[in-house]
């Protein structure tokens, strides 16, 4: 069986691996068919982490999967071999505080694919034969594609999101960022019923595919950048912000077209950013993170399997997992990729 | 009749004025009684202003004040020469889409005493003598003094921080900074049933007058400074912070103790701060401004007039307006002074 | 001028006036084009009012209208002659408190079109010219007929009953009712990410228009009364219901699927219903009544113009003016019509 | 060991039963000291059973108590001998898909003491000495009785709908029945900041009660049944109605004097009642639900424990356990009675 594996900063290998586990009590053994890149999965390869967040020993990567079932263990009963299912990527313990306060994602001993929060890491879903618990798989409804399923996962990230900011009901709304989150939550947001969509980016790529996928108007803000002053006018136009960027500049320039008490979710992870105190506090700017997902995965996949969401545009490109160091560096180019897959 | 008048920074004058003018239809002519020296006051009298707000003429200052109807106007007959009122500094257009959608404290037209928001400015109420629409005036309670009636204003703000806050039943609050408005918000929160208020601050003097008016414990963060970090384990233990400083410090390490999902409301005011994208990203914080008041000010005179709170602790000292400068001197002095107020 | 007038219980005229009114300042003159017959119309037209509300001298009805400019008075700079608008028959006072705290809907001296609630009463809009403020007409999309564009009070009822749910992401959704108010709360909710809709009805073709404009499921609870159960077990399966019926059955046999904490929004008029307060306590159902629109009649018609829902297969017949009685007529018999539109 | 049973209505009998039990892992064994008469306790006594719940088998009662740890089992580390604790009568299974939403109130497998809701009926703590878990126990503080800490229950009740009602901050409240359930809610809704609190009974004696734990007026609308007209005028006075009598008459004149929007808890049980389907809509009511409570119940101890709220101007009468059958006789007399405890 091959993984993609992390070692360190720029080394990554595709490593032959032996299995023969057999799934237990409860759980599945999945076919991994396609994966998506996801930006966390970049920083270990390009920086071995992100933060205080590092490498330390050999992990498998990726936790944007989708499968097919190969055998299922003692007691599962709502999944036979053949069906093609999405992965959720997140194990909570059920049971620490959070957990039954109903925000898993918060759990305080959380197991999350491919990440290195926790030593020993928790390995990734980057490899062909996977056992997962039955209760981590959602269903692909016939005619989706595992390479569509593989797209639940940053899906539920910004369906979380909008969660996040309420109602969009007659809500204007600003997109900073267009890589695939902010592109995802153009969807996400239009399928909530955002009445205006306006996003912002520096590359042109990138901003064309989010018109493609919904938006009502792109502004490339290197090439224009003042565009975003007439939206800043009389207190502000935008009833909610998305902020997918990470980055200060579009984060600072984005709020100060938010109304007074409009609702700033940031999604984009980044460094320090300088704010304006006195800013957040006159326009009562309510600034909130979104982290990951919870009962959103399963919305992810329900929108998808009911093609109420195309997520198809977003995909650039499929490499074979034996070519995963060139999908990495693709993946790395902003300018010409959104989403790049693997396929197992 | 004599006002306060500000000219540039550290230019302040007592000066005498005329004051014929009679009420008009709806209005009252007031006789100052006691007006409180806020922050902004100061602001202006050291720096001539704060931020891109500055002082171009000259400019009576003061916003908290309480007087005696002195004469009414046509029309007004709800009140009489002899009540006894604190005055709402606020006077909101009216027809603006926020005033028309309940938010008058971000009327897009607002006259706000003192203020030099606007120019030419809007003359304040450190004067002996005030002409306001009846609609300002909440009347106070017998036995109740105009020096309490005086704090309404600053007390509606942390009211208001609170409503920002939604309900606090159950909820563990940490606040951050114990001036002023600081000290107020440990009433305001108290009243309104915060299970446990915790209070920081980097001067003794403050701790203890935020001891003195309800708050649980105190801690010098300038002698303790690890003395949070209990609070930070876990994943926090704050569902509410309320950051009355305006210090980065202060934000970033109270922010570390929120819980997730916690809600940090914003009321100091201060400069640039830096922030961490990434930990309110992953702590899912919720960091909302809070400005002014709006219906708040009615409620902070209740309060105040049914000894739900009492506000006299925190008042350090009164000053004849004749000796306003000294005054002024005085409340600039944060380890000597809570709230100094002026008598007219 | 023709104008359909309501005399008494089954007495509906269509009246020739004179017309030579010109437009005030602030005001236009509009030649009505298109107006649906409301429910509320055809209370007055079958029982000559509903509850205490009875017609005690004529009216026009109508208030579901749109038309053309034909000319404007003096400072209106926003429309021109030949501009096609729907028209919101809402003109609250703007300074009561509820206007001044963005509830316009409930104005306490509210004067809404064709409503016997205020004596003299308010005359509608189903008449040749209407002389209306420039604020209540909002522009209506090149292409977009007169007849959708008269979609847009109705519409914005539902819009309100949606906005009155809060967020509809991830939730399921039963809808109890659909005649064209119901008809029109699956458009609402399906444009705002409702995750599933099911629909019920006594009526077979209702349940189909139910379908066609986005449901996932209708029943039809007079053939097959038990349906529902399967949605009552494991306490309850919708997460929010709106009911448009007014029938105490159908509310119910709803509320007995919601979920605990389930959102019940009740739009449809009737009369007293009998609830189970054990019910409500032990299941904590949420029941909230919806009442008109406020900011969402500018939404509708932003909807219908920028074509994200679709009003037309509701619109079963276009009579003339002169054809007003058989109108009525034909809109009052649930089998055969949803909406019913004159013509002027 | 002696136990207060319930056979059947009117048949309550107090039983010798052995006890030699001894507390497993995580348990602890507990010498209960007083014991509060519910109102569902009374429902058995009276009528056998409330709606569809009846008692088929004996069971023994209560559910409000508190006592003294005898001892402790293996691994409980938090709890020693000797010490005093309230004891939260909801076992919750923790794994179902509401106690993973956080709302173990609605747990699809709750255990909840001294219910016949499940067959074999749940057996209450009415009794000398009670097997239960650790996570149960909350300490009670010195100099705090026993059968203060057995108000923890009820008032916990009324914390959760002071919960479900939101912040109470500015809010004028009314309170409908001021039985125990009512009385304590004063208390709870006057410690979270309720502006106004007027209550309503056709008793005088309880209403002198509620007066006393801290509500601002008081209405016998037996005596005065147009008192509450005046709070109806002008669409309405409340913000915020409680309904703890069960009665319809109270609700729907209660109902009345909400304002627009007005959110209206109800805590009471009772049987159908009738309301008006087009008051609810044109009033825009929010008509809520309360059940039992969820982390409410810590929190009573807590201000319980911190003497922020007082409970025991409540308490009537304490009867040992011997007299049970007279103390169930004066809890149901509810002009003599307030809250009637048993001692063990």
């Amino acid at each position: 069986m091959k993984s993609v594996v992390i070692h360190k900063a720029l080394d990554l290998r595709v490593e032959e691996q032996d299995f023969d586990a057999a799934p237990g009590p409860g759980q599945v053994d999945i076919a991994v068919g396609a994966g998506g890149i996801c930006g966390s999965d970049l920083h270990y390869y390009q920086d071995g982490g992100f933060g205080l967040i590092r490498v330390k020993q050999p992990m498998v990567l990726g936790h944007e999967v989708a499968g097919t079932i190969a055998s299922v263990g003692a007691g599962v009963l709502t999944l036979a071999p053949g069906d093609r299912v999405a992965i959720n990527p997140s194990l909570p313990c059920g049971t620490c505080k959070y957990c039954q306060a109903g925000a898993q994602h918060h759990c305080l001993d959380m197991r999350f694919y491919g990440s290195a929060m926790r030593t020993p890491h928790v390995d990734g879903a980057f490899r062909q034969h996977l056992i997962a618990d039955a209760r981590q798989c959602v269903r692909v409804a016939e005619g989706v594609s595992l390479a569509e399923a593989a797209f639940a996962e940053p899906f539920a990230v910004t369906l979380h999101a909008v969660n996040r900011a309420g109602s969009l009901l007659g809500k204007r709304v600003l997109i900073t960022g267009c890589g695939p989150i902010g592109a995802l939550t153009v969807l996400a947001a239009r399928v909530h019923g955002a009445r205006e969509i306006v996003v912002t980016d520096i590359v042109d790529a990138t901003l064309e595919k989010a018109m493609e996928v919904g938006a009502d108007r792109a502004i490339n803000v290197a090439d224009d950048p003042t565009a975003l002053d007439l939206y800043a006018a009389d207190k502000g136009t935008f009833d909610v912000m998305f902020e997918a960027s990470g980055a200060e500049r579009a984060l600072r320039a984005g709020m100060e077209t938010l109304k007074p008490r409009g609702i700033l979710v940031q999604l984009g992870l980044g460094g320090d950013v300088s704010l304006s105190q006195n800013f957040i506090v006159a326009r009562e700017v309510d600034f909130r993170g979104s982290f990951r997902f919870n009962e959103e995965f399963d919305l992810a996949v329900d929108l998808i399997n009911r093609r109420k969401v195309d997520v198809l545009p977003l995909l650039t490109a499929t490499y074979s997992v034996d070519d995963a160091v060139a999908a990495f560096e693709a993946a790395g180019d902003r300018r010409g990729a959104m989403k790049i897959q693997l396929s197992f």
